[in-house]
């Protein structure tokens, strides 16, 4: 062992194969939004999991979430419904990007915490230009069933201070 | 083993061990295109790669390829020394992000079905602000040679509407 | 063992380690840096650091570096407390992105080269739009004190001909 490795390569693996795992469920996530399967998206998440999306100006002062709030997996399929079937969804391409993921805490009932750090571009079909349409940090707290993570919490944190849709889109 | 960690390690790890491997090939591949080293770039490919860059539209519609298509390490060398070559093409300065690579599938002849999202930002030495020049999914099957992974496919399928230019470096 | 397993694991997997390590460090430091905990930065560098932020193309010429260059943890302290305390620096919302990790080099003193891809999306309190802020290339070496990484060396390589403010922040 050279003075370049870890000393305590144990923690360093399990620290590895749980963020490895984290960054797999990452992208099968952003895989089912980009690619428009919004049946699926309340699979990523726990029975009674909460799901916010909130301005990192109102998150710093403890101010009520905006964008959208969910409680339980049945909100989330309502919304995933709502946003596949209303004609005021302009038609769009998202492609999600997340990086700087890390494992926070490892709680004694078993959930992980861990935050990773999102960009959404989109390109909507009447606009030449592809733009930045989200920017943020994935607050999360992943819960193991049946040997799956899944997501018990995720806080959507974004720094955008206009975002221009009234219906929003998953995040 | 604590409720935290992963009950099936060993197929995780494989698994790590693999996208670790894709990583480190599509940071070089980066690094190859975003240092300029154009000649490098054929020598991520098999001998008979196929490489596509096409449009997310013309790619859901099953439409013919558009922007490049390359069949072979040759026809891959020829584009690279026009693009070096061409008095048409603009300085600039290009930077890939990669994220979000997944393993997809292990296919029975031994190749890797793979998936990354990338964003290349370009840097016109006649403009002042860097900008979104391509987003979009690496569609890639890797075969594994003397030890080394290549590229026996990529296709490379862009969210943008438009793409500026004629002749295109390589994504 | 199949036909897609890396033939040479073990340097597979130290060498995954070592980028783990980076990663999870670079995860850590771009926090500090998006929370604005200014004064935890300097503590991410060897008492003796070199941290320098200069433009690509004089970067390439070997020409001075412009923007911003510190010797040692104390001008990197002094730095940090100049950019909180200033009322010249507006309010904004820093986001950092890290790709596209690699472990260039490990050196006979064991320190460690490695490389990375960077962009930062700025949010200003009075504009309506994020923007890329900075775009480039971290070159860093590492260096192990008490069993954890600090950079001995960063020298951030940005791609932008503009750069807007007169007193930056860390990058």
């Amino acid at each position: 062992m050279t003075s370049q490795m870890t000393p305590n390569a144990d923690a360093v693996m399990q620290n590895l194969l749980l963020r490895q795992e984290i960054e797999d469920f990452n992208a099968a996530y952003s895989a089912a939004l980009d690619e428009g399967r919004l049946k699926d998206w309340p699979d990523f998440f726990t029975e009674d999991a909460l799901y916010v999306v909130t301005a990192r100006e109102n998150f710093d002062r403890n101010l009520p979430v905006g964008l959208i709030y969910c409680e339980g997996r049945g909100m989330l399929a309502d919304r995933a419904f709502a946003v596949e079937k209303t004609a005021m969804y302009a038609p769009r391409y998202l492609r999600h990007f997340i990086a700087n993921t890390r494992v926070v805490k490892l709680a004694e009932d078993g959930s992980i915490q861990a935050r990773a750090n999102y960009i959404i571009l989109q390109t909507l079909f009447d606009r030449p230009e592809t733009t930045l349409h989200q920017v943020g940090v994935y607050l999360d707290t992943f819960k193991r069933e049946n040997g799956a993570l899944l997501l018990a919490e995720r806080k959507c944190v974004y720094d955008n201070l206009l975002v221009a849709n009234s219906l929003v889109y998953p995040i």
